[in-house]
């Protein structure tokens, strides 16, 4: 009798991922705040709305060109309260410290979180320490949870799709698991990728306060961008066509992608928000994005079609058409 | 040079935990909302008042007589609010898996959680999974926040303290120490003892209620009962003297501790208050308690003092004073 565990695939943010939380969570915490797996929880308190999240951070290395665990614990959050279209508030920090990180360290990742906390306007109010012996975590796990609010004239990503919607990008995709790759194994480049790590409130509320109807809007992290946009098509009528040449990607992070055989269109950010909006407000859209911090090079890269229902397909440069799926298993353990 | 790293006692809950949390979190995350590090946040979501707690679970071993690892993490979390005078409304569940886990204990530890979730009145409405490879981790560790509400009437445990106060138990203390302890050991008692571990809600709002003032409610978790009542009087006019008779210890929780050297004062709970009461409300507060279900053996174990300002004294069975400190180094690592 072989008994089933947990694989590294578990935790790629694919399909395993989906599978797990399906048989498990999804079967034991049958809310209907849980059903469909938003990044936030909507919730009620004493009849005020308000969004609920959290994400535990296992980024191997701690320090990344362009941020590290800290940064990303605190915006990672943020951004999952942002895309529900809350305005992130209160963040709690909770460390899993393995016996023997120098205390250096520590305060390194806490001044950087307290920085993030202050450029994404929220405020940290509760933490948690633990230590385990060593050789039972890896240096320091990090978790946020988060509450957001929302505004009472909130616009909300909850319309229907339809044929003709376009998908937007806010900015070049990749950016933070190439950056975290070439940190991990020591590449020598060039030209140094930095994680796009970065709050995405503005973004998120650009998109929300200006298009007409916004039916997804997802900030891409595991998994990438297919894998993100595999939630806005799964058991959908419609489906999405993206134009490859449209998909912003740094040269660098192209590189690094070939050199080690990867794709980046399943290549982690932690900065970025992929949307489906109305056609006729994308011009508008894209236009105010662009004035956010986070969002100049924002793009529209394909849109939704009735041709590939529940699917995603890439029109290659040489237009022909190609069909891409969620990542199954792991691609890159531990990005974020 | 030599590095200063993180120690095993730095999570112990005692003053080296106190220390690091000063020196590190306080430092960078200087909110008001964190002065006196309360067991949850009072935060303010467009005027109606909440409390906000996190707590990472990382107890050794999963299984333990009288619970495990999935109940601790709701239960601890939901007391965290509960001692702030908050009804336990929303939980987050954040798991970091290691890699290898077999499936069935995720099954196990999820649906204890998701029955000590309805026990204790709250839901889980949010949820994270990582894995990371072996080695890399324990098991599983679980991290809840929470959310609580506040009744509009409530009453919050925010008096001074005045010489002559009580000091109210909740009923037999290190239970919860001891299961975890003779689990990890592979004792074989006679008698198994079973961790209290439990949710407080009802106990703490029968002594918020009932007593015209309550100076200190905190839960009994980590460092047990003696670190919890330094946090009462830790730069304060005042003393507590505890009467060593009175202080309930179940006999096999005293054998255990006979066997194994250790202190049942320093012993962790994980459904059991400490708090500081008027007097005068004491009786009717005593007979409230009792009449919850995680509070039948409540009582009354000493009291406030000006002749000991600042510290903690236990007057044995021979009447004798001694004095009893905050726990410095771990006694029991890896306990919740």
């Amino acid at each position: 009798m072989t008994e089933k565990t947990i694989k590294l695939g578990h935790g790629s943010g694919g399909s395993l991922t989906r599978a797990l939380i399906e048989e498990t969570l999804l079967r034991y915490f049958d809310s209907p705040l849980l059903a469909g797996l938003p990044d936030s929880a909507k919730v009620q308190l004493q009849g005020v709305p308000a969004a609920f999240t959290t994400d535990t951070y296992v980024v191997d290395p701690l320090f990344f060109p362009g941020g590290d665990i800290g940064k990303l614990a605190v915006y990672g959050t943020v951004n999952d309260l942002a895309v529900v279209g809350a305005i992130p508030r209160f963040i709690s920090c909770a460390l899993i410290i393995e016996e023997g990180l120098p205390q250096s360290d520590l305060r390194t990742i806490l001044s950087s979180m307290r920085q993030a906390a202050d450029h994404a306007g929220t405020e940290v109010v509760t933490g948690d320490t633990k230590v385990v012996p060593r050789g039972k975590a890896d240096s320091i796990f990090i978790n946020t949870a988060g509450i957001g609010a929302f505004r009472p004239e909130s616009a909300l990503p909850d319309a229907e799709m339809k044929a003709g919607d376009v998908v937007l990008v806010s900015g070049p995709i990749g950016d933070h698991g190439a950056a975290v790759l070439s940190a991990r194994e020591g590449l020598n480049l060039d030209s140094a990728i930095l994680s796009d790590c970065a709050p995405v409130t503005e973004v998120a509320q650009a998109i929300l306060a200006g298009a007409r109807r916004t039916s997804f809007l997802r900030d891409v992290t595991r998994g990438g961008l297919v894998t993100i946009l595999n939630e806005a098509v799964g058991g959908a009528p419609l489906g999405l066509l993206l134009r490859e040449q449209d998909i912003p990607v740094r040269p660098g992070v192209r590189s690094i992608c070939e050199l080690l055989g990867l794709d980046p269109f399943y290549l982690a950010c932690e900065g970025r928000v992929a949307a489906v909006i109305d056609a006729e407000s994308a011009p508008i859209v894209v236009e105010a994005v662009r004035r956010t911090p986070a969002g100049q090079d924002a793009t529209i890269i394909g849109e939704a079609t009735a041709e590939y229902a529940g699917e995603i397909v890439i029109e290659t440069a040489f237009g022909t058409h190609r069909l891409v799926q969620m990542l199954s298993g792991e691609q890159l353990p531990r990005i974020c």
